[in-house]
């Protein structure tokens, strides 16, 4: 078998890239540009390169990408190859589908599941980056920007020095996260709260009795929340999540009240597993108190490009929420394919940005506004209850029962050298069911809008 | 291939039968007790043996029945034998599971699917308990009867006339229908409205432009309303039944307020169905606009018998919602399955007649009671909305995939013969995901009185 791995080239040696964002997309960017010989500084503003958060979780076609860059191995050594990932329902603990990532999925994907810690993630991307020529810089605040004729002239500012500086590039990308900078510069929207919060916690797994047999990702899914543990390192460390949708936030929502800055905090976390199976409720004691995720996401955007030189990517483009664990995967992939896109076309000696950026544009975006609807859809679908939590466990039985390959292949089979996208336009349009759903969210706003009382608002 | 028609026989030679009740159950007693040489008299109360209503469906193990009766071709030619029962959302009129009824379903369930109008199989059973020498009398209400050591005697009223009179039995039978008479021996219950109305309508089928290529059973399913048709007596006639939730039903039942008497009126049909398909919306002139039907229930019941030598049977025993098209063969299932237990006791010389009541009992009723309850569930599933519909279709296109055999086997693939329920108790039960899901009727009532104020009950 012929290797994966991308070999180093200098189709882009010469091009100045700034990047704008040390995260897992920023880093990815400049290892990505970097391996085509791109001339890449990096700045982040945090003095130190670190992700907030703990396990997440890199699909087929995330490990493919990490296997191209030549970190496959290291990624498998930090973090962990579960062997399947088991849905069950919160209520009775009840396996509804439960999916094998043995052989079959793997000769099917062309790559393994993987999970690893968020830093430790990073900081393989970052040390990657740095190996393959990349200059990253923390403690650098990008302010702004000003496309010209044969660049872009980036405003940076040094934190800690409060100096200002200004320099050239001959392209921007901002991988600036969901309070994007340059996000402002094409639209001017505000996250779109989902109601939910989430709390994590992270503990040693072969001292927990209960748990140290644990090799899957495994997922309550509930009325109203979900509970997901897995391992990490190697098996070391145990990942749990614990989600909720917080009544604070919906009261506030549905009577157009303020909305309370602490909505999910642990008072409401204390109840909203009451009606969880004994298993999940037993395990909530270990979870961080100190911390809560109040989750969010932003509405689809259909172009990144800021100019000819300027594009936003990863968060920044598309936070989603994090119901089809793809945010990082979505933004290595932004990094991948404007890496390809921008290599392939100087290796023609083609090399237009402004054409690339809009190709890479073209391609990404329908594609990950698709996820992020897809996510919404994916979340609610977890979280309702009654006659269609009954219904949902019944789909998920039947989607094992047939093979659920079928679900997920617009997700995980994915490769933006095909440039499915672009071919296929089409591709980024929602499956008809999912366009005939509306996110409850929305729902409740335009009842709001119309004038109807609390009373009549659902969610 | 033997024949499968019931041989007649004398096993039940001097036993007196008066049943009660002359429907679509009491003449299928009356039939297959006569065919045992039984002494059949029955009594119904109306002027002319008449069924209300139109169409209605006979599945596999009814027709399976029909023709150990011998009533096979009779009814084949009466009725009509659709190729397929077609669900489609009625909102887009997507098809989203389709039953073929061809050569594999008619090996797996040993019988075709029929469709026939109520008065036809009337007739047919009315003709065929003559022809085997069963008294029907009409005109004749049975009032009361009193257990005693030999039989029971029957109170009887000839309603034209206004006499009264004492008629000798060794078994009443109580085909009484949903307000028997002898149901209240056993419980004070009432009707449990669900809240739905039906409209109905036949027509000639082959002068209609958009029908005349109907070979199905199609139903449309919608939030809060269905929509079906199917052919009748062999292509002639159309059958239309239009179904939806009242409004002021539910408002009333929501409030405390008092129920208007003619929910589901003319005003509400108007405009229920504004949410569907044109095809359906444009399909609703031709129905009937004088009589609708308000539908309703009761709560199951787990025994029968109100005496050593009176049992309850049919509607009177279990009302069921329509969903699952299983009134009438429940009825004729009853029928069979006492003729059948007594005949089979008398020829092994042991006619107990408490011991055949007590098993006819315990092998119905527990089937029963769970096609009522299923029946409760298959009408909810029918009227989701929203993110439950899209779930629901989801879950019928995989039903159709992976096969829906198993989905339905419990109901079509049964034989009393086989002592099924008798010999398996557990059989009774309903499905883990039946006994955690819990009827809106009842949800909102539990609701009312716990003390929640209208806005917050939901249905």
């Amino acid at each position: 078998m012929s290797s994966t791995i991308l070999t180093p080239s200098d189709e882009l040696k010469g091009q100045k890239f700034i990047i704008t964002g040390g995260g897992i997309g920023g880093a990815s960017g400049a290892l990505a540009l970097a391996l085509r010989g791109a001339d890449v500084t990096l700045y982040e503003r945090a003095p130190e390169f670190k992700e907030v958060g703990a396990g997440l979780q890199i699909g087929p076609h995330g490990v493919k990408m990490l296997e191209k860059w030549g970190l496959k191995e290291r990624v498998i050594e930090a973090g962990y190859l579960p062997e399947r990932m088991q849905f069950r329902d919160a209520v009775t603990a009840e396996p509804i589908l439960t999916m094998d990532f043995g052989e079959d999925f793997q000769a099917h994907y062309g790559g393994q599941y993987l999970v690893i810690h968020r830093s430790d993630l990073l900081a393989i991307l970052v040390e990657a980056a740095q190996e393959a020529g990349a200059t990253l810089h923390n403690g650098v605040q990008v302010t702004g920007a000003d496309t010209h004729e044969d660049g872009v002239t980036v405003h940076i500012e040094h934190l800690a020095e409060g100096t200002t500086e200004d320099v050239e590039g001959d392209i921007l990308v901002a991988f600036d996260g969901t309070h994007s900078v340059f996000r402002k510069e094409i639209v001017q929207d505000e996250p779109v709260p989902s109601a939910y919060v989430a709390y994590r916690g992270t503990s040693t797994l072969p001292d927990d009795p209960d748990m140290k047999d644990l090799k899957d990702v495994v997922g309550y899914i509930g009325p109203r929340c979900h509970f997901i543990q897995y391992p990490l390192r190697g098996g070391e460390l145990l990942n749990q999540v614990a989600v909720f949708q917080s009544p604070r936030y919906l009261k506030a929502l549905t009577e157009g009240t303020e909305v309370p800055e602490d909505w999910g905090n642990n008072e409401e976390f204390k109840n909203a597993f009451d009606h969880t199976n004994e298993f999940v409720q037993g395990r909530l004691g270990s979870m961080w108190l100190n911390t809560w995720w109040q989750m969010a996401d932003r509405e689809p955007l259909d172009n990144w490009v800021v100019s000819d030189r300027i594009i936003v990517m990863g968060d920044a483009a598309h936070p989603p929420l994090q119901y089809l664990a793809s945010g990082a995967v979505m933004a290595m992939e932004d990094a991948e394919c404007l890496a390809l896109y921008a290599s392939q076309a100087a290796a023609k000696g083609e090399l237009n940005w402004g054409e690339v950026l809009a190709d890479v544009s073209a391609e990404r975006a329908p594609r990950c506004s698709r996820i992020q609807t897809t996510g919404r859809f994916w979340g609610e679908l977890w979280h309702v209850d009654g006659l269609s939590r009954l219904i949902r466990n019944e789909t998920f039985r039947q989607a094992e029962r047939s093979g659920w390959y079928p679900y997920v292949d617009w997700l995980w089979d994915y490769d933006a050298d095909r440039r499915e996208y672009l071919k296929d336009p089409s591709k980024g349009e929602l499956p008809e069911a999912l366009k005939e759903w509306e996110y409850n969210i929305h729902k409740v706003i335009t009842q709001r809008e119309e004038g109807r009382s609390a009373e009549e608002l659902t969610i």
